[in-house]
């Protein structure tokens, strides 16, 4: 593994000779951990000219899950618990006769910052701004094979509760017992915090588990996923509690169905991520249900569950091959309930057989 | 409760006038809490010359737990999902004639700060500093209750556990049934990540739980807490497992729980911080296990697990009345495990009878 956080390093110090630094302080912890292989609690990367380094306050890598630092990169341990290891590294960055340093203005506050300046009177302090976010948005192979484990995990999981008796217990016992699940099947731990919505909150987006007990004739949305290595991927699945659907359950339930297909079928490399987007909401525009709809129809997953890109009406770029997606419309009917349908999707090129789905449990409206 | 919310805006504001700025913007989602009784994602709350605002994008207050916004304060909602409130409120600061505004510079990125100053040029941004987090750091009685029932859950899901099984079972299995247990008893959810340790890892602050099953013969260390109404309590306690402790852990415990003990009989109004973690550190330090000791011996709890004071060598500050905090001495030795010993309890004047205990657990060494 070690060559591929050297590659990662080699190509944001590319970036920031680009922009001008050729020093950069990474502190965002997912941006920390992609760098560097782990992210111990407050530590940094410093991203010298010849070395690189990884500040912190602890051991790193104690648990494999966490992940174990680069090899290749020197360690340095702050002796007190007191220090700032961003306040160190921009010292160092001093002491090795840097001019500019590079910082993460959206992660940085206001008051680590005024503390790195004064440390550092002499460094220009410039913004480096996404630029690892940017890095990570297209995966490698090791990457996607940790999503595509999760997805396993995750979909076992579900499989599991979709087996046991669901009538009469609450939502927040159905949340706990899949991630009991998602542990039991070899999860680092949930991906984020599951949703289990039935009833008239089914449908609702980040519905957070309440005492609602599930019952006949209710709609029942589910979201989880597991993390795998530190990578966190994403399923969402309606059902419907009982014998058979009603009407206006079915046909809610296959609109959303197609515009979640239409939304799929749009990933190819080259496709704006608006147009992914567009494919997914106007199925679910042109049915009268514009109002009320998420902002976004997807994004990425990797180290965090939600990352670039943002499948939205109003974002710029497109896809690239190895960047893998949510795609999760919904449709919520105040008062009574409604259905969301996600699945996380790797894109691929046509020619080698579109995109690849890793969450494969079914689709079907299933009656439990 | 609305006085309440009321009383402490009125507090910040006193505060804010004797620092010269009238208005204060308060993004930090504890402090947004605090003060506005609720704190849905990314809402802020300002605080103006003659009204109060909290700024938000969705509908406030829908779950008991997440708080109830405060009727007296003017609720202004985004209209898109993609303005951040925090600028939405300095436009607001400005047209309303504001010349300063107090921001807090400890949470606010650089980035965020740099979207504030370009909407609001002519505000005078200054830094709030920890305000807020120092009114937070004294209670009322009603915060106190909402600790005390989180306690009260938390002593019986860990004796729900204690009665179970427990050799054979993992770390990870153990910690995911507290925290079921946690909620079964009416928790918002864990203040925390629960920490089961066993066997070489038991005593190791903050440890993780892992695979590792329980033996005959090891210690193992538990650490858990409620949220009830936001509010966040702390409980940990060391065990034997098999029938007869080896005479190296009851001597190990004896220790601890000494250490623990001098901790919370230093608890009084007027009893400086450091003395606090002095009383608890020089128990293990006389007995050579100064090396390796955690660098606080306990901390404040309330809308945030951790928060001031800090029970530390260094800190500075007295305690005052109805100021909750942990007392959590611990030792671990590598390879062998340890113990650490937990509470969380309210200072109180003798006259009321001193430190009041919330996490009643028995602290005799058991065998289980």
């Amino acid at each position: 593994m070690s060559e591929v956080y050297g590659a990662r390093r080699a190509r944001l110090r590319e970036r920031c000779n680009a922009g001008g630094s050729a020093t950069a302080l990474v502190t965002r912890p997912a941006n920390v951990r992609y760098l560097a292989g782990t992210a111990p609690r407050d530590a940094v990367v410093l991203l010298g000219e010849d070395e690189d380094l990884l500040l912190c306050r602890g051991t790193p890598g104690t648990r494999p899950e966490d992940g174990r630092p680069d090899e290749r990169l020197r360690i340095h341990r702050l002796p007190g618990p007191a220090g700032d290891p961003a306040v160190a590294a921009a010292d160092l960055a001093v002491a090795r006769g840097a001019e500019s340093l590079a910082v993460e203005e959206h992660h940085l506050t206001v008051g680590r910052y005024r503390a790195l300046r004064s440390v550092a009177s002499r460094l220009r302090l410039t913004d480096l701004g996404g630029a690892v976010e940017q890095l990570r948005v297209v995966k490698d192979e090791e990457e996607i094979s940790c999503l595509r484990i999760g997805a396993e995990i995750t979909d076992q999981a579900l499989a599991e509760l979709l087996e046991s008796i669901l009538v009469g217990r609450t939502e927040r016992h159905l949340a706990l017992e899949l991630e009991r699940r998602l542990v039991d099947h070899g999860a680092d731990s949930p991906a984020f915090a599951t949703s289990v919505a039935t009833g008239p909150h089914a449908g609702r987006r980040g519905h957070r588990p309440t005492d609602r007990r599930v019952e006949e004739g209710d709609f029942l949305s589910v979201c989880l996923g597991a993390a795998y290595r530190g990578y966190r991927c994403e399923i969402g699945r309606t059902f419907v509690i009982g014998t058979s659907p009603a009407d206006w359950q079915i046909e809610l339930y296959d609109l959303v169905f197609a515009a979640q297909r239409a939304g799929r079928q749009a990933l190819a490399p080259g496709v704006a991520y608006r147009d992914v987007d567009r494919a997914a909401r106007q199925v679910l525009d042109s049915a009268g249900h514009a109002e009320g709809l998420a902002p976004s129809m997807g994004h990425g997953v990797g180290l965090e569950n939600i990352e670039d890109p943002q499948l939205a009406p109003a974002a710029m770029g497109k896809l690239d091959a190895c960047v893998p997606v949510t795609v999760e419309p919904g449709v919520h009917l105040p008062g009574r309930g409604g259905v969301r349908i996600d699945d996380t999707l790797v894109v691929r090129p046509e020619a080698d057989g579109g995109p690849e789905l890793l969450t494969i449990t079914t689709k079907e409206l299933l009656a439990l």
